[in-house]
């Protein structure tokens, strides 16, 4: 392949399986979910964000390339911050589930989260510990198609929630302006390092991989709080839903 | 604990927690699934044997315990078989899985299963490959439950569906004798090593986190192929259910 033919192959797979096709994002943007249900989708999704920065570190810890390691630290930054004039992505995901009426240590120790969830998250970390680095930079080019749906959730949750203000949208309001940084700097890595038909397959199902991990959680959601609404044993449980 | 508060709280979670209290479990049994649904649980069920060996020879390759990896060893047997007089778990679910009219290397393939179920999976194995030695034997325990959910699955599936019949139950019928001696064991060696509350606490959050691996996969068949019927992108598709 061409450098253009895999990057419209790689927008092709965000086309058809980045998770803002899923109808639970449809129904959270679109206000259709209650507030227990809302906060069941942030207090799962507070796994991803606090595993982020692990992942963003292993693939760190493997790489002798020390530009990479120069630019990728940054995202470890963004996501942890330092506790002083900067919070970071996990404090700003927490500030929305204080906002949506959470208890702050149960969402951090995520023993309320779904099974699913975790292991979805995991498998995430794990992909980045074992595949190669070309396949670990290319896994998080779901940042590509990320944007689109921070702005459609700001505003449409917003709008159709009276629990939902500006002040806990301050996560997505902030990765609006990181997530193509970090997107177009991966982009432009898998395109100058993919340079093999195995190395471009590779980065191919690793991206593929992504939108299965995100799109898992989505379905794990919607069947335990939606429909058919089955919680498994030990999951969060509405309290004012 | 004692030793005998720890087998009780042990058993606890399975009474709790164990996957026969699954709605995917009764519809099986009962006859309320059509043939594309029961290949869909047959093909994702197939991830999880085809790790089965993997989980077990990584518990042998971390204990020093030559009496243990003796006895675990049988194990792999079991799953794998020897390709000569005994064809083993694996081969047996294939059978199941082609008697379903499955394309046998499509299953091999786990292509077309769930993220879901892999995930899940690969999380077991991760488990077993991270824990302690007394958490990875605690994780086999749901054997211990096996046999109940076996009699119920292969009276219930020869009743109920006209597309099962003796030849492909193999699988169960084996595991009637095999799943008893494995589970008690297992279950002796937790009670007899897990001998401070740590480790006690350890066996207890494994049997609890083995039981969400199984759990987790039958509420993504549920969703994915039952209610709501959402099927993730590249997952397998009924053909004539």
């Amino acid at each position: 392949m061409t450098r253009d033919e895999l990057e419209a192959a790689l927008r092709k797979i965000g086309a058809e399986r980045y998770h803002n096709l899923h109808p639970f994002h449809k129904l959270l943007h679109g206000g259709e979910l209650n507030k227990a249900q809302v906060q069941a989708w942030a207090l799962n999704r507070f796994c991803y964000q606090a595993a982020v920065p692990r992942k963003d570190a292993a693939l760190m810890g493997r790489t002798t390339d020390r530009e990479l390691r120069r630019e990728w630290i940054h995202r470890i930054d963004d996501h942890d911050g330092n506790g002083v004039d900067e919070e970071g992505g996990i404090e700003r995901w927490l500030g929305l589930t204080t906002g949506l009426g959470l208890d702050r240590d149960m969402v951090i120790s995520t023993e309320k989260a779904l099974p699913a969830t975790r292991f979805a998250v995991e498998a995430y970390v794990e992909f980045v510990q074992k595949g190669t680095i070309v396949e670990a930079v290319a896994s998080s080019l779901t940042e590509l198609f990320a944007p689109q749906i921070h702005e459609e959730r700001i505003s449409g949750m917003l709008e159709n929630y009276d629990f939902i203000d500006e002040s806990v949208m301050k996560y997505f309001r902030r990765r609006l302006t990181q997530a193509p940084r970090d997107a177009n700097f991966a982009l432009e890595y898998v395109l100058e390092n993919a340079n093999t038909p195995a190395l471009q397959q590779g980065a191919l199902n690793a991206l593929t991989f992504k939108c299965n991990v995100l799109w898992t959680q989505l379905d794990a959601l919607y069947f335990a709080y939606y429909d058919p609404g089955l919680i498994p044993p030990g999951a969060f449980r509405p309290v004012d839903g």
